[in-house]
């Protein structure tokens, strides 16, 4: 049984004496709710190191005021027992107040790889996420953090704030992790009734068929998003809230598609906002 | 000898080699041009620590666009040799390339605290300030980091960021020191020729002034404001940036005067800006 610590002290203690022990530590940052994508990070960094720290903490300040905080689905004890299983040391589910003051006056803004995609869509939300991240890596101060890569832009954004703040965290992305109909698995699936869920088999369908225009030659960004928005539309149960594509390192837009580059869109089903994405390694010219 | 050491990475490996030889490792971060303010700082932290690293980074990020980053004193050598005598174990002398790539994107906000004062004088200076003083405690990674209470504001700020980022360093702060005149020690102070610096003593007599009144029992944050103008406008030498009494731990302004209060000051001789300060306990109401 992984055991629960509320208090940033606490872990604190139990990370130093991981480390004084001669531990790697990993962290495994995650707002709960997990599934399978949560449970391969786990996986991952307990593979990869000898003292796994995996956070629980729904984080207000990555929510817009209109968003789904309050209804975020939270469930400690199950979340512990997956820890658990998948080998985890340590769950670090602080409360709110425990992570937050009143006053709490300082924030960590990324600039640039922020602007576009979902942080052009949730103003705060990657301010919310790299200064929550800040905390954490400060507080577990891991050798390694695990992010899933259906979370693309906050990979380079938490990539991004390591390198431009010289944080001695090695960030690792693990890829994206689909149930067996190709739905990328996310805690907000679980809004999701069946119908709905296989309305949204369109993302994952449409994002792997402009894979294949771009690997067949197509070079044009906006024959690309229209084919995404066309397939994903088609049934008329999604809303597009964008579709983009961009560099995959800088995440800005490429005029031809040239290089690695990533196709990301965020579509809603009914109240429910859905993300994905694809990596495509555009073929040379020949 | 202080040694100097240009890279990130030499600084990190020197500093792990100290702490795993069981060293407390103290930081003193400055832009150079080292005076007795500086020395004071090195040799608290030589006193409380094992290793001392003293870091000499003119940091762009922090100078407005009209400020003096061009023509801040630079003389490196004269200050390794400060160090030396002071007992710094390692002098951190990066190179700006090595502190911020052209694709720079990350910033600090502190933004409270940076509101009033010098952060309404000198937009982004702060946001300067703290960035680049998180990326130096996460490059050296010191127990304890050491600033000067001349820097009121700035002190207020980082100790904010330290708490609001969970970072675990603490930080101390220590008294400014003044030349035998008064003046508070400035690395700006050698613009001022025998004259002008003499114009300048009216800003230490003016607080000390005002810390009379109050512990006199003036409460009115207005009078006291005004005496301490009318001290240093007198000859017509200096001008006024701003003169601000405050609470000393939120640094907000308060009316009627109460607790401790710090009563800043920034003040033109010519084109230099001189900042100084003075904390005063105010006695409690009979």
């Amino acid at each position: 049984m992984a055991e629960v610590v509320r208090g940033k002290q606490e872990i604190r203690e139990r990370v130093a004496a991981a480390r004084a022990a001669g531990k790697r530590v990993g962290l495994v940052p995650t707002m709960g709710a997990l599934h399978a994508g949560h449970r391969r990070l786990i996986e991952q960094s307990v593979a990869e190191n000898d003292f796994t720290v995996l956070s629980v903490f729904v984080n207000p300040t990555q929510f817009g005021p209109a968003e789904d905080f309050d209804h975020y689905p939270r469930q400690l004890e199950a979340d512990v027992a997956v820890a658990a299983e998948a080998g985890a040391d340590v769950v670090f589910a602080p409360a709110p107040e425990e992570m937050y003051t009143g006053d709490h006056s300082t924030w960590v803004d990324e600039e640039t790889m922020s602007e576009g995609l979902c942080g052009a869509r949730r103003p705060g939300h990657f301010r919310g996420v790299a200064t929550v991240c800040a905390k954490l890596f400060n507080i577990a101060q891991p050798d390694r953090a695990y992010f899933g890569r259906k979370d693309y832009q906050q990979v380079k954004i938490i990539e991004r704030m390591v390198r431009d703040l010289d944080m001695s965290v090695e960030i690792r992305s693990v890829e994206t992790v689909r149930g067996s109909d190709g739905l990328a698995v996310s805690s907000r699936n679980s809004y999701l009734d069946p119908d709905k869920r296989r309305a949204s088999l369109a993302i994952w369908r449409a994002l792997k068929q402009a894979a294949a225009l771009i690997l067949g030659g197509e070079r044009s960004p906006r024959i690309v998003t229209d084919a995404v928005r066309s397939e994903i539309v088609r049934d008329g149960r999604l809303r597009v809230d964008y579709i983009e594509v961009v560099d995959a390192e800088t995440l800005e837009p490429i005029v031809p598609l040239e290089g690695r580059i990533v196709i990301a869109v965020a579509v809603y089903c009914n109240h429910t906002r859905l993300i994905d994405n694809i990596t495509v390694e555009c073929p040379k010219p020949e």
